[in-house]
């Protein structure tokens, strides 16, 4: 297959897979989803996304039509369903059932979809352009659930823009990005904002965080505003399809390439560590 | 037919009408909609509605794919192909086009989507029961989206303490409902958020308040707090299908009472109105 779509085990290529219209996730969003990059049929960290499903799952009060085991063998049987020469995103979410639409929790069970794409990587030697918003989004940003339109719109503005995210901030503190997590090197320190209900606990944030401190760099969890990141060594963003990308701009001021070595140190452990688990090889270069 | 499901010109039970995956409803909660009741193939303030969802999708740039005298025509004639004793719930959305999963914008047409069943109007004489929770909803309420999980949660949470409905509040500061407008009568005069991004622009909330004014009763858009709520003469609910119900309990407290005469007149007018409009009967009593 080319692609591969699944809903409540119904297969078939992405855009011929139909579901119900009353799905819950059609109307009110009400559901979650994790997601993953995959290559060799191995799906990168996917214990990590598991748990993070799980957890955004229990939070809202979705019950997972299936057993963690079963869903790691279904997405592993799944993504080798479909044929890619590099590598491919691995995408699945659970929705709050099929039901009359009315907000209260309906009876029955919640549904499983999974959308699986060839998708080129992120070369982590490019760097980002990126613009800030005002982050004007709900207080459950650490919950990965499919209420995204401030994402959707944040990141239109930044490709008219002609960049590649958008830094949010509420009234300067900085959070994440609209589908990333942003970080910053100051003072040789690696700063990545608290875990609270602000942004999401992306799992290549930790894993860098991690990878940091066996490099013997600090890791500094308390929030940082705008005036550290314009401020910054090095401002690098991360997300499940970028390891450990720098940020050259933002707003259009240059911002980072301070800290050159220990970015580099930090992006190669992030790489190995990627390519260790998935038996790839990733650029080491930004051609 | 029972029941009326649309998508994109397809027509069918709304249980059997089938949606691709790939919509980006599905994923991204990226749509808009509206909602209004329907009687003997009337639907109540149309026009208002229509104006409505045409200013939703223009603040979140979705284009309606079709004009708003072709979009009123289909809706009432979807409407007169669903058979009901009493009344009928009219909704529809418009979602940002199908595509691969991809945060910005897509090339191609938007969706549009209708949804009909009956479903009974809420007697405006038996008092609601409400509970409040603090306003954890992302800053643009007063665009009509499909991004509802927290409206979802809190419903859940009134439907498990017994009540009916939820009220918003921001740090003290009175919102509104999670699916309806909230209004309080503080000597005699109609106190009502003022429309900001923080609340929806209700219908039954603008067509309430111009009944006030026809009635003599001042009508004032300050901000109001949770204090003042408690405190007030009359707490009052409207949505699209309760258009002037009291509410007589929050947080299990006692409200309300205070001006049964202002709030009968209120509510007479409206239930009037509604009538006039629709050649209905609604109830006089709680009976």
């Amino acid at each position: 297959m080319k692609t591969l779509g699944y809903y409540n085990g119904t297969i078939g290529e992405i855009d011929e897979v139909m579901v119900p219209m009353s799905d819950r996730a059609c109307y009110f969003g009400d559901g979650v989803y994790d997601a993953s990059y995959s290559v060799n049929s191995v799906i990168f960290a996917l214990e990590d996304h598991i748990s993070r499903f799980y957890n955004s799952a229990g939070l809202v009060e979705i019950r997972i039509p299936m057993a963690r085991a079963e869903l790691r063998e279904l997405l592993l049987d799944l993504v080798k369903k479909v044929d890619c020469k590099t590598g491919v995103i691995v995408y699945w979410q659970a929705s709050r059932g099929t039901a009359p639409r009315s907000h209260v929790f309906p009876e029955g069970p919640s549904n499983l979809w999974v959308m699986i794409r060839e998708l080129e990587f992120i070369n982590n030697f490019v760097p980002f352009k990126v613009i800030t918003l005002e982050d004007t989004r709900f207080l459950h940003c650490h919950i990965k659930t499919l209420n995204l339109l401030p994402s959707v719109i944040a990141s239109e503005k930044a490709k008219r823009s002609g960049c590649d995210e958008v830094v949010f901030h509420r009234n300067g503190r900085v959070t994440e990005c609209a589908h990333s997590n942003v970080h910053i090197i100051q003072n040789g320190i690696f700063r990545t904002s608290p875990t609270d209900n602000l942004i999401l606990p992306g799992i290549a944030r930790g894993r860098l965080a991690k990878l940091a401190l066996d490099l013997g760099i600090p890791v500094d969890y308390s929030p940082f505003t705008l005036g550290d990141l314009f401020a910054a060594e090095e401002v690098i963003i991360t997300s499940s399809g970028a390891l450990c990308v720098p940020v050259d701009a933002v707003d259009a001021r240059p911002v980072g390439g301070k800290a050159p070595e220990l970015l580099n140190k930090l992006r190669l452990a992030a790489i190995e560590e990627f390519e260790a688990e998935t038996g790839s090889r990733l650029p080491r270069s930004a051609a």
